[in-house]
């Protein structure tokens, strides 16, 4: 415990324990909680709370910026400490009581949840609990790995408790970039025209009559998994990029490409390496996370800036960035979802966005979220805020699964999260469909042509082919259009 | 003819017939042309070539801002003249030749259309075909009752054909505000804050060069289909001022509410006759297309300002406004579609968008365009711009019709053009569903309990109630999902 950390030292007097800040969570409390992609989130208050659950009957609703690390979402729901949660979770506990309607999700758009809360479209925040590396003198605050939703956290939550988090250098004073827009009807323009414009403050505002407890911890991020390229994503990363050579030939691009949004997982990573032995050269990034492969691209001299809303990176990558901030705070910026992801920039900015679908189908529609059209994994993040406002909304997946049992690509997607307006290219490790210009009938052949697998070809095209003879814009066979869905649920195959 | 309309001296020399006009175009050609939801489109060059398409085999791409009127779409279609046409249609004829495979459609978000072309996502307009008021001394072009896609297409096509129509007066001049943004990566903000900003100049910037006949015409623009509101757009209008009444009363809005888009038909026109008796004042619109109410609003004191892409009026109504330009003219504003539509601004502006579905399912999922999943109607046009960025995302639909055989409210939509996550609030004429803050569980029962026709009521229930017990975070059965539609199929009616 260093209390040098609270630089208002009228402060100091509300450091606490965990269990004692967790005391002050009232039953059907809404919590908004920092962290994003495990990054920033609650070490010790919210896994505190989880315990007091276990012998508790208390739920509350929680927000946070997107997934929490260190099984915490798990913890929390195995507790039965959750009634509702949002915008976003990768657990597989929780993940098991949304399916089981224990616990209510909502699955949000990650750049809407703070416009929600300010427009009183939720109801409002109770409680903000909020990593910080340090409190200013001022009483603002300084965030440690991520921004995610926290300033809007802070600014509307009744009462806020602070986790104060030692292992986080104070130097990373001055790697995010808080902004936030006015409320309606007097918002203007969001003044960015690039990914490196930095618009706003190095802290986010806080009245510190709000704080009603500070708790210390020396806990890092979970770190990231990071997995390396296996055949499958190594073949759709060399698919994307021969595509963008490709379009840099043609004079739609140059060699800079345009500001580049990553997903997370082992196909984003997979491309962005790829970027290190190409031509390709000055890259941006424009995206919501900073991955392991950011800083190896930075390193190599490919990537000039990156910005996004946090850094979620394995441990040997944690190290490298926060030991050596001086060489890299001036690479990248963290900013507010409601900022990294919204969607005037994206489109202002002409983003290329690459994100992971779990299954698509001939038309180009994408499914991001639910197995068989009802249990959830994870949630639809920010894919739709960047392939809706995108300059090239790219989805990859492999094409088929579990020894193949699984065909990714499917007459008709069992839930939509983008349809086709919003999809411009589909990619599987077979390969690469162009849908630029195309009509839904011309789609269906070249997704059938270049990505389904090779032993579901026949019968998707079969389907294809009767489907348009029965004829309409987007021919379909309703009574047979989740058949394959239907049939793995009986069989456990897709195949016939 | 009034060559004085051509006040560039050297183009009067361009002056033809417009049968000598469409015989520039050739077969394979990319046409793009003026219209929007039938205003400003092209009177006497495009049926001309439907003609001359009738004795010869030739075929075109055709690009408009939206639909176009005096069944100039029909005829080319009847004419086989188009080979693909983008971004939207309402055409009888024409949609049947789409649903039979026979012309290719790409339905496209209505901001996106002129973006594609600028990024080289579409293939090059060869000929542009503009309606204009009339040439200024610079070439540049003032054009007439929209804007859409022209000053894209007047910019980036090889060839220009102007239809110069002296039944628009020239004191159009200055309803127009005439604005392009960058091209990237240099793209800067779009500054506009409110309804009532312009922005641009008054006129579309035209290489004179380019300019390879100018046409006369006198022919208005086709009528808007003025239907009375009926019981069933009544009690949705009444629905939907009761919710503004409401969020009032909560503080969330000011009587002024927030700028508004509504969709064209009965039930947006209803919605904003509501207003007129209504304790709502200083209202705005920003939003696409300007039908009767918008301008009996402005008579009635209640509405200040709108912003649209172009004014699609009864002929009452044509005359009323453009014999008395004078007294809207600071009323009201044309855009480009680009801009009307901008995702962008729709967020900063806090937009509140009520657009009309064809069908919706227990989670909020819209379908706007398929019917049974397949045959388009018209198009998703520029609804989904306005319902993922809008501060309030409404969609209508009657509950039921066709004596009832069909439900408007079902298990599952059979297409997908707006998923949950973009719908706030549905409403037909049996009721309104406030899904703000539901997760998908609640968000069905809340539609079942309040949106669904009596008739169906029970056994949409039954359909929740099962799907829950099999689980999942959106329970579905998918053997079941469309069993609506198919019966339709079969016996004409959705009804056991």
């Amino acid at each position: 415990m260093s209390v040098e950390r609270i630089r208002l030292e009228t402060l100091r007097h509300k450091v606490m324990t965990a269990e004692q800040a967790a005391s002050f969570i009232q039953n059907g409390m809404v919590v908004g909680s920092s962290g994003f992609t495990k990054a920033g989130d609650s070490k010790v208050v919210l896994p505190a709370f989880a315990e007091r659950a276990k012998k508790e009957d208390i739920k509350i609703t929680l927000m946070t910026g997107a997934s929490l690390g260190h099984d915490t979402d798990g913890k929390l729901a195995e507790a039965g400490a959750l009634s509702k949660r949002m915008p976003f979770q990768v657990d597989r506990t929780l993940r098991n009581k949304i399916n089981a309607g224990e616990v209510l999700f909502i699955d949000q758009h990650l750049s809407e949840s703070a416009e929600l809360l300010h427009n009183e479209n939720l109801p409002p925040v109770d409680i903000a609990i909020i990593e910080v590396a340090y409190i200013d003198r001022d009483g603002s605050i300084v965030p440690t790995t991520s921004v995610g939703n926290s300033v809007t956290f802070a600014g509307l939550a009744k009462q806020v408790i602070l986790e104060i988090n030692t292992a986080v250098p104070e130097e990373v004073y001055g790697i995010h970039d808080i902004y936030q827009a006015e409320n309606y009807p007097h918002r203007n323009v969001i003044p960015i025209v690039a990914p490196w414009n930095k618009i706003g403050r190095k802290t986010i505002p806080l009245d510190p009559a709000k704080v009603i407890g500070i708790v210390f911890t020396d806990i890092t991020d979970s770190p990231a998994d990071i997995a390396a390229p296996d055949q499958k994503t190594s073949s759709i990363a060399r698919h994307i990029l021969q595509f963008f050579e490709n379009e840099v030939k043609l004079g739609h691009l140059t060699d800079r490409l345009l500001p580049i949004q990553a997903g997370i997982g082992k196909v984003a990573n997979a491309v962005l390496m790829g970027f290190k032995d190409s031509n390709f050269y000055d890259l941006t990034m424009f995206s919501e996370v900073l991955q392991d492969s950011t800083f190896d691209l930075i390193d190599s001299g490919k990537l000039s800036f990156a910005s996004a809303s946090s850094i979620t990176v394995s441990e040997d990558c944690y190290h490298r960035v926060f030991d050596n901030l001086q060489r890299y705070r001036d690479k990248f910026v963290l900013r507010p979802q409601n900022i990294s992801n919204t969607p005037g920039l994206i489109r202002r900015l002409g983003v290329i966005a690459i994100n992971t679908a779990i299954e698509f189908d001939i038309y180009g529609n994408v499914n991001s979220t639910h197995i068989s059209g009802t249990k959830i994994m994870n949630g639809i993040g920010g894919s739709g805020d960047f392939a809706r406002n995108a300059y090239l909304s790219i989805f990859v997946t492999q094409a088929a699964s579990k020894d193949n049992a699984i065909s990714h690509v499917l007459p008709m997607v069992s839930h939509v999260d983008h349809t086709e307006h919003d999809v411009d290219i589909l990619v599987t490790d077979i390969g690469l469909a162009d849908l630029r210009g195309l009509a839904p009938r011309e789609r269906a052949q070249q997704i059938i042509d270049n990505c389904v697998h090779p032993d579901y070809r026949e019968e998707l095209q079969s389907y294809f082919d009767r489907a348009c003879i029965r004829g309409g814009h987007t021919p379909h066979l309703l009574e047979e259009a989740f058949s394959w869905h239907l049939r793995l649920g009986q069989t456990g195959s897709m195949k016939k």
